[in-house]
């Protein structure tokens, strides 16, 4: 790729993020991820696969003001759009669309092309360990969600089953699972490797929680006269 | 302290949070930690006690909106006028003031009475182990600011000595100082227990995102023609 091209990519992508420190952080760590896992694979089309990485998160914002939508499928089409507006050839446009499609694997759409493979790797690995943590906290901070939840009978639920959304819930259902269904041998053990940082994150706050809240409506109901 | 004075201080509280999850978990959190270092000490008046953590940080808004206000000093006198308000005695929302006064510990201000120390531990354990990270990493994403900042030659900054506020910057700050200067045995003890939960989630994260991002500029020049 020449270095005009990755400019013209990294401005638009830029332009797509708004203010989003973190989104564009998150980019860059996915980029230099997939650099890592194509080290290891044969045949890779850098060109296609930086392209890709800089975009596939471009339809973010579309999907944070209306959550029926799917910022990979809109930002796959954006990316199509821009790249064609920009002379880039439809082939090409169209082979950066499905990679950023098929990154936010959904059962029926499954990345096909190896480039797709090593990017959906690479956004998987920053949802994992410590950083996976990290990202979910801060977008509990950007929506105004809770840390955990309380059971009926007080204790404090530790995820499992959680209906209302939390950062327990999203350990549970999210952050916990994440390590299995990689793509490529190398995305799978960069993430194993981190897998400790989150688990030992997750058990250490659980603790801390009950620590200060299981005994403490019980304390205060023996200094509240009834 | 009565059911219904409880009530009506927690409805006041309630009513000064906005909708901010985290501060109303947080106002339990430190209440009930407030109530356990309560157990080791003697002669704790409960009712002052109970009264000042429900209305510590009723200052925050304000603080939000205008940093140059600090909250405890607006919440200090937000809770007088509130309690004389009710029909309080002037010597008791004065005793609640001086406590939310010194909560956030300035050089000059240092807590007096046991039950200002007492609320200093509590709110200071919430911001140790992995619930400091937690609310810390939670506040980088109400204020957009990032996660870690590069140094002048691409590398991971760990935090020391930055300028740009960001997680690695207010971990190295704040929180992984916090554990001295804890005014209770009890207190001090709480937050020493959790300090491990801490310091290897910062380790474990420096560690990805140094792995993540040192090596992925020289990648990305090896495939950018000059």
């Amino acid at each position: 790729m020449t270095k005009e091209k990755y400019g013209l990519i990294e401005k638009y992508m830029l332009s797509c993020m708004d203010d989003s420190a973190h989104d564009r952080e998150h980019v860059y760590r996915v980029l230099y991820n997939a650099l890592e896992i194509a080290d290891s694979e044969e045949n890779v089309d850098y060109d296609l696969l930086i392209c890709a990485c800089l975009l596939h998160d471009i339809g973010r914002r579309e999907q944070f003001d209306n959550p029926k939508l799917c910022h990979a499928l809109v930002g796959g089409d954006k990316a199509y759009g821009f790249l064609v507006s920009q002379g880039f050839s439809e082939d090409y446009a169209e082979k950066v669309r499905a990679c950023i499609k098929t990154h936010r694997f959904r059962k029926n759409s499954p990345p096909e092309s190896l480039e797709a493979k090593i990017l959906f790797d690479a956004d998987k690995i920053d949802a994992a360990g410590a950083m996976g943590v990290a990202r979910t906290l801060v977008y509990k901070g950007i929506v105004g969600e809770v840390l955990y939840s309380l059971n009926s009978d007080g204790t404090v639920s530790d995820g499992t089953n959680d209906i209302t959304p939390s950062f327990f819930q999203e350990y549970k259902y999210k952050l916990e699972k994440i390590y299995s269904g990689f793509m490529t041998k190398r995305g799978a053990e960069i993430a194993e490797n981190r897998r400790r940082h989150a688990v030992d994150f997750y058990r250490g706050m659980l603790e801390e929680v009950k620590e200060s809240c299981e005994n403490g409506a019980d304390k205060l109901n023996r200094h509240i006269e009834k």
